[in-house]
């Protein structure tokens, strides 16, 4: 787990001063990775990191690092982090103290600043090749809700409290923050109708949720130790894990949520490395006494008292009509990803405990991230509780679920005494109408 | 839908003589593609195509070939075959041309000659990047079973026969036929248990599987016509979809089974192209009167004719015991994939339904292939029936599930009227024990 260390000192300022301006999700404190070329142009992809309003190309920026500094940019030229991810967390280090040396007061400004892009002015991409995506749903609240709406009699399942449940979702549908999202066709069958149709999905949600990245993989066969299991994260970014949820309702019993999830999954551009991150280090949710015990496999005292994370997540939505009459989007939902009853430790603990293998650039989503009162909830499920609550947008128009024109707004940031305010940047997409 | 052509008549032999030898998976009507390298060298792996006992270096052979034939030859140098795979149907058909015009007797055995490289002295690969890998659940009679083991009350779900019921698995753990697969650990709460314990699966488990690998994609936000479905498909292997079944007995309610299915995946290292395949097609199983007709996305007169793939499977079991005694595997099942309930075409054309978009070389599994009878299913969980019917192999020794040392041999392959014998080669791995 990484160390609090001097490029967390909060009184580091930058020489781009946007990134001394109060409320910015990136201070030099931060410096997260993603992927990005100056928009419009053939540029190749490449590394960067958000300083303020900018980007820093790491790569020209590399002629100004030694050492494993040096050795770990060579690693930022290529289209996608995989590299980087792999080199594991010496390097990451190496990396970070460098880059947070070369963007701060006195570094070399005159020399750099042509290493500078607006994000503004950027494209950005998916940061990885990202194999394999798995999503687990690590969140009590979540769950309790989610079961209490499709399965009153028995909402809560008897494995929840003892497995960090997990399903395979689908890679191939990432899509970085601000691709549009189209409504997906699916077999729907309300359970009034004698025979399903096809049909555009009519209960479309967003799930708020953690990304998390993978570093270092373990070879197949073998498991990961909890207290080793962050050395094989990258870090994080915010995940918007869509969901139809009528059609995952006809579709997902036995095998799992399928047409329900894979048309799409928004990320953040901005991966927030697990170093960044070391401020908001914070104790495992406790949980009740009546709750068993995590199985020893998925127990240390260092994820106990430290496995949690504090960042303050949120979730807001702008519909057309808002945005033509220039409303502010709607804040729908504010949780804590702390809350959640498994740690990521647990999770890729959890993950590897059959011998399953994690490449450089998979990603786990942590699961809806919700809180106790329907401020706090994650999803529209929750919050409309399956379309029976239906709420109001601040321009007066109804919803239950998404509808056509909706903007979707999702964001996280950590802060704390003593430390520097970070954030995720946005998560952010519209959606389209369904094909006719 | 690939014809018939002059590659397919049977009268063709081929300068290898292995490749006219009776009973040989590879005649030179099959031609299928796979990675290799000579094994113990340093060599690139590269694409091969089985002939006989012997395999063709395509790209060796790529310079006796002209036009599309040799454009579509430079692109199998690389370690996998995502690029040949992206080339679609017209590419493969050329060098699928090209390649039996330079194997059959009267080709240039002396210039290519030095191109083979013996099977036996040949080092296999997984031979695309596999980036999805869904596997469905097609066949009512595996569905059928599973269900009546573990949902006596209710076998079989109100969506079987509406939905081509998938779940996403684990593309990082394909393995290719001789690798071993480790048993895996995992959560176990037998009904009887208080409390799930960690422990190594006790009911270790096949699934004899066609493996479907695609072609060009589909853009994301696409449907694919069912007409146009196989135009997106490259061709077939055999594949194991390891199962485990007490492991996914406590984890698989809501989300679908992970661990039970994610440590490993074992496939043949060859691909049947869909075109070597063309003289098997058949009729799509015709269904009983009383099922629903497919939802019109799902229908079409020519998937109806022609939808399915008269292709023989085999499962057989070979213990330490019978391999140090010289026994030879015994078949434990032996079923047809013409009659999965859903054909390739149905498969594919509804997994894109919702805009999720395919990736050249991801994999699609077809699910468990059984019969009606006990001798025909594909999954020793059907066979045994969840351990309450024990079996012995032709050592003596009992069986419910495998056992350490175990191998498992799956094997594919089409006969016909009028038409060449071809195969798909083994798809065999042996069982490690769980680690301590």
């Amino acid at each position: 787990m990484p160390q609090l260390n001097e490029t967390h000192d909060p009184k580091l300022k930058s020489w781009v001063a946007s990134a001394n301006a109060s409320g910015t999700d990136f201070p030099v404190q931060n410096l997260p990775y993603g992927i990005f070329r100056k928009r419009g142009s053939n540029e190749a992809p490449r590394a960067g990191v958000a300083i303020g309003d900018q980007i820093l190309d790491v790569s020209a920026a590399a002629a100004h690092l030694n050492g494993a500094a040096a050795d770990a940019a060579a690693l930022c030229g290529a289209p996608v982090l995989n590299d980087f991810m792999a080199a594991g967390s010496e390097a990451w280090s190496a990396l970070r103290k460098g880059l947070s040396e070369l963007l701060r007061e006195g570094g070399p400004a005159d020399a750099l600043s042509g290493a500078l892009t607006a994000q503004s002015d950027a494209e950005m991409f998916v940061p990885a090749n990202i194999g394999d995506f798995t999503d687990f749903w690590a969140n009590l609240n979540h769950a309790s809700n989610a079961g209490a709406i499709n399965r009153p009699d028995n909402p809560l399942l008897p494995n929840y409290k003892w497995i960090p449940v997990a399903y395979h979702s689908r890679s191939s549908s990432f899509t970085v923050s601000g691709v549009p999202v189209k409504r997906p066709k699916g077999q729907l069958k309300p359970p009034t109708a004698e025979v399903p149709e096809l049909k555009p999905c009519g209960r479309l949600d967003y799930e708020l949720e953690i990304g998390i990245y993978l570093g270092p993989g373990n070879e197949l066969g073998s498991a990961i130790a909890i207290d080793d299991a962050e050395d094989h994260v990258f870090g994080c970014c915010v995940l918007n894990d869509w969901s139809a949820r009528d059609i995952q309702a006809w579709e997902y019993v036995p095998l799992g949520p399928f047409h329900g999830k894979n048309y799409g999954t928004t990320i953040s551009p901005w991966i927030v490395t697990m170093e960044a991150l070391a401020p908001f280090r914070t104790a495992a949710l406790k949980r009740p006494d009546d709750d068993p015990k995590p199985l020893p496999y998925l127990s240390s005292k260092s994820n106990e008292e430290n496995g949690g994370l504090d960042i303050q997540m949120e979730v807001l939505v702008s519909s057309q009509k808002m945005r033509d009459d220039g409303v502010p989007p709607a804040l729908l939902g504010a949780s804590k990803f702390k809350d959640m009853y498994w740690t990521v430790a647990q999770m890729i603990t959890h993950h590897a405990v059959g011998g399953c293998n994690f490449r450089p650039g998979d990603v786990c989503g942590s699961g809806t991230i919700s809180g106790e009162t329907p401020d706090s909830y994650g999803s529209l499920l929750e919050l409309s509780w399956a379309a029976t609550r239906p709420f109001n947008l601040p321009s007066g128009e109804e919803r239950t679920f998404l509808a056509d024109g909706d903007e979707v707004i999702m964001r996280g940031y950590c802060q704390a005494e003593g430390a520097a305010r970070i954030g995720f940047g946005d998560c952010s997409a519209v959606i389209l109408p369904a094909d006719k």
